[in-house]
């Protein structure tokens, strides 16, 4: 997605340990016009589709969640709780690393908002070590539910998240592929 | 809001210690279509002012204030971070009491994304004690931005937050006012 590309280009910051900053447009403050565009784009990826819900994780997801879930027509987001709120009784629960922070956490969903009748689309901003979305494909899939595909805004290809996460057999879709981050200059494949 | 209290009605759920949960549409599983409404009816509240950028704070404030942000011409979203990922000389800090966890927690907005010139509408899913909104306004007041005013879904108007929040001079609009919770009943003013 050139229009993505070009804005990552832009506004993505580089920092030592490969990190690649889009804080200016998704993670902190939001372009509400490119969500729309990626919305748009989702829809186009994923064009046969006819999912029940859009699941994601809180808290970059839900505004690329909104503009699709508008692309399938307005069916309902669900967004994963990093934090547990719920007894295991009560929520699908999957363990995940954070890499950033070095530490695991908990990622929930109610059991009541997912079940085996469900056809997901996994919507989430980035994809490195595909800790995020494997959490979110062990949910769905505790539930019995479908997973139609995920998509993805931003993909680290040089990471293992991507095969990883397709190893699932899992049909994935990246909006804008980092192939590297070295020399401070980001290179999309 | 008559849309917002039917809905409240239907599918929220009270439990014990005065907590109304809708998580049904607005605090896990999102109701985007409602969410859209949301934003219409919180522009018919503020029709005159002219905001640079709606500011709000993680998560659920996220899917309400993208649909504020078209309302007013595409202008940025920013969602204040519940847990400190920038030093203080990179951020603007607030403490906030979380009653429901009986915690103190960091909330905090990037400097580089409000300033003095900034034009700010405040954005926020439930008020009650005013905690969260009271950090939002404190990082206005830090950036010496203006606030014209803040926006609301759901007020509990017996609770000590909303004249907190108008005793600190500002403007605010709430879209579902719930006056009372008692046996197991919802009311609005």
């Amino acid at each position: 997605m050139k229009l993505l590309e070009d804005k990552i280009r832009k506004d993505g910051k580089i920092y030592p340990g490969d990190i690649l900053k889009i804080d200016s447009f998704l993670n902190h403050q939001i372009d509400i016009k490119l969500m729309e565009e990626i919305g748009k784009e989702i829809k186009r990826l994923f064009p046969e589709i006819k999912p029940t819900k859009i699941l994601t994780i809180e808290s970059s997801g839900i505004a690329i969640a909104s503009e699709v879930s508008k692309e399938y027509g307005y069916i309902p987001v669900i967004f994963a709780k990093k934090k547990k709120a719920l007894n295991m009784s009560e929520a699908y629960i999957e363990k995940e690393k954070s890499y950033t922070r070095d530490e695991y956490y908990d990622v929930s969903v109610a059991r009541e908002f997912i079940n085996k009748d469900d056809q997901i689309l996994i919507v989430d901003d980035f994809l490195a070590n595909g800790e995020a979305l494997n959490s979110l494909v062990g949910i769905c899939r505790q539930a019995n539910a479908t997973i139609l595909g995920a998509a993805v805004v931003v993909c680290k290809i040089y990471q293992p998240g991507l095969k990883r996460i397709e190893n699932m057999g899992i049909h994935v879709e990246c909006l804008a592929k980092v192939k590297s981050l070295e020399n401070n200059t980001i290179e999309f494949e």
